[in-house]
C-alpha cells in the first residue's frame, strides 16, 4: 500500500496520530522536501517518528517514482508531504503511477495552507482562485496571476497568494555545466510579494492590486509564533514578519464586516486602516 | 488559553499529536457538534482522549460562550471543531469575545472538506469560490449557490458544493410551543444535492449545471471507504455514496487533462464520461 501522508504546517506534532501510526509501521518512508517544508529538519522528524526517513527531491519523484514504489504492492510504503498530499501540490502523478503498477493507494488528509488561511479570520466561502507568485528576476515577471485576482476581483472575492519557495536549485551555470551544486534556499517574504505586486500594478494600471489595496500578510501558520498583520501593500511592503512560511491574503471588496473586526487589531496602523476601509471598503461590504 | 483545536474529517485518530496533547491536559474540553460530524460519536472521543468531553450545541456556543470561556485567562480551555477550526464554519464570534475578556487563542489546524476535496485529484488552484446547498422544501429553494457556481463557471472553474446536515433541529410546531424536541439528524446526500441542482437549472435555464454537467460525488472523505464517483449531475440523481458526510465538486469547463485521467477511473459509465467530455470540455480544457 502506497500512504500519502499530510504533515501540517508547522512542526512533527502537526501529523495526525492516524499518520503517525502508518509512518512508524510503514516499510520505507519518504519526505517530498521540495515544494514547501515543515519549521523543523529531517533529524527532528526521524526523532520523533524511531525511524529514518528518506529525502525525497524533485528529481526523485519525478523521474525515479518506480523506485519509490518499489514492492509497494506487497509491503507499506509512506509518502509524506507537508501541508495535505493534496493541497497546493497534488502528486497525482505518482498516483497515477502506482495505478499502473496495480498498488494500492491511501490518503492521509492534514492541514493545507489553503484552508489553515482562514485563521486570519476570513470567510473561506469569500475567497476566488488561489493563485502563486514566483521571484520575479530582470527579465522574467510573469503576471498571469493578475488576471486571476482580476476575476476573483470582479466578484469582491479575496485572492490567497502562495508565495515561491527555492529549494536545491542549480544556477543557471552550474546546471548548463552539469554540476550538481545547489544554490541556498529562498523563501519569498510578504514584503516581496507586496513588492511584486505593485510593480504588477504599475505596469497593468487596472485598479487590481496597487498602493491602497489591503491585504494580509501570515507567517507560520499553526506555529506557537504565527503571525499576522494586515495592511496597504504599500505598508507591507516594508513589514518583516520573520522565519518563513510567508502567504498573502489580497482582501476582496465584499469583506464582511465581522471579518473586519477581527482582522482589525492585526493592523499596521489601525488609523491607515479606518481610513482605507472607509475609503476603498466600506461601502462594498 | 483558549485552544481552538481542529478535529480533521473521519475519526477519533485524525486529531494531531499537537492537538491531542493539548485536549489531554486542558482543564475543560468542549466538542462543536452542530456544523459538522465525525464518523465516530463522543464516547468514542472520551475513550480515546481518556476524558470526558462536554458536547456544544448552537444555543450555547451562541447564548452561552462566556461559561465557555469561564476563568480561561487561567486555566487552558480546549474547543474541538471538526475539520478545521477556521474552515467552512469559522468560530469568530468566540474568538472576539475571547478577545473582550482578555483570554489568549490558540489554533491547531487540520484537514478541512475545502482542501482535502484535493484527493479528487482536481487541482485546488482551479477551484472558485465554496458554496453551500441547504434542504430544499416546497416553498424554499433558494438559488443563490447558481450565481456564484456561474460565477466560477465564467472562468471554467470547479466548485465544491458543501451539503446541508440538520442536527438537533426542532420542527416549527415544537418551536413555536418552546418544546425542546429535536427531529432525527439528516444528512444530504449527493444524489439529493444533484437533484436539486438539476431543479434550479430546470428553473433558469443558464446551462450552469444540467443533466450533461460532469460532478464529482465523494464521501467519507479521509476515512478508509472514502468514495469518489463522477459522472453526469442525472447519473449521480441516481448513486448511493452511504452514510454521511458527503460532498459535491461541478467540474470546470477548464479540467486539465491530468484532471481528467485521474478522475476518470471513478466515473459511473466510462463510455458515458468520455462522451460528455468530448461533447462539452475537451475543447475548453
Amino acid at each position: 500500500m502506497l500512504y500519502l501522508v499530510g504533515l501540517g504546517l508547522a512542526d512533527e506534532t502537526d501529523i495526525t496520530v492516524k499518520g503517525l501510526e502508518i509512518v512508524k509501521k510503514a516499510e520505507r518512508v519518504y519526505l517530498e522536501a521540495y515544494t514547501s517544508i515543515l519549521l523543523v529538519d529531517t533529524a527532528k522528524l526521524e526523532e520523533f517518528y524511531g525511524r529514518p526517513v528518506i529525502v525525497a527531491d524533485r528529481e526523485m519523484v519525478e523521474s525515479s517514482s518506480d523506485e519509490i514504489l518499489h514492492n509497494a504492492d506487497r509491503v507499506d510504503v509512506a509518502f509524506l508531504v507537508v501541508g495535505d498530499p493534496f493541497g497546493a501540490t497534488t502528486h497525482t502523478d505518482l498516483v497515477l503511477r502506482a495505478r499502473e503498477l496495480g498498488i494500492e493507494m491511501r490518503n492521509i488528509p492534514n492541514a493545507s495552507i489553503m484552508s489553515a488561511i482562514g485563521c486570519t479570520g476570513l470567510q473561506l466561502y469569500s475567497f476566488g482562485q488561489t493563485v502563486s507568485m514566483v521571484f520575479f528576476t530582470d527579465t522574467w515577471k510573469p503576471s498571469s496571476y493578475y488576471d486571476r485576482i482580476k476575476q476573483n476581483a470582479e466578484h469582491g472575492l479575496h485572492t490567497l497568494v502562495l508565495l515561491d519557495i527555492k529549494v536545491k536549485e542549480q544556477s543557471l551555470e552550474n546546471m548548463a555545466r552539469g554540476r550538481k551544486i545547489y544554490e541556498p534556499p529562498r523563501y519569498m517574504t510578504v514584503a516581496q510579494c507586496a513588492e511584486q505586486m505593485l510593480e504588477t500594478e504599475a505596469e497593468r494600471k487596472e485598479g487590481i492590486c496597487g498602493p491602497e489595496s489591503l491585504a494580509i500578510g501570515a507567517a507560520r501558520v499553526g506555529a506557537v509564533d504565527q503571525q499576522l498583520v494586515v495592511g496597504t501593500l504599500k505598508e507591507l511592503t516594508k513589514v518583516d514578519l520573520g522565519k518563513p512560511l510567508h502567504s498573502l491574503v489580497l482582501l476582496g471588496t465584499k469583506t464582511h464586516e465581522l471579518e473586519r473586526d477581527y482582522i482589525r487589531r492585526f493592523a499596521v496602523d489601525t488609523a491607515t486602516f479606518d481610513n482605507i476601509w472607509k475609503k476603498h471598503y466600506e461601502a462594498k461590504s
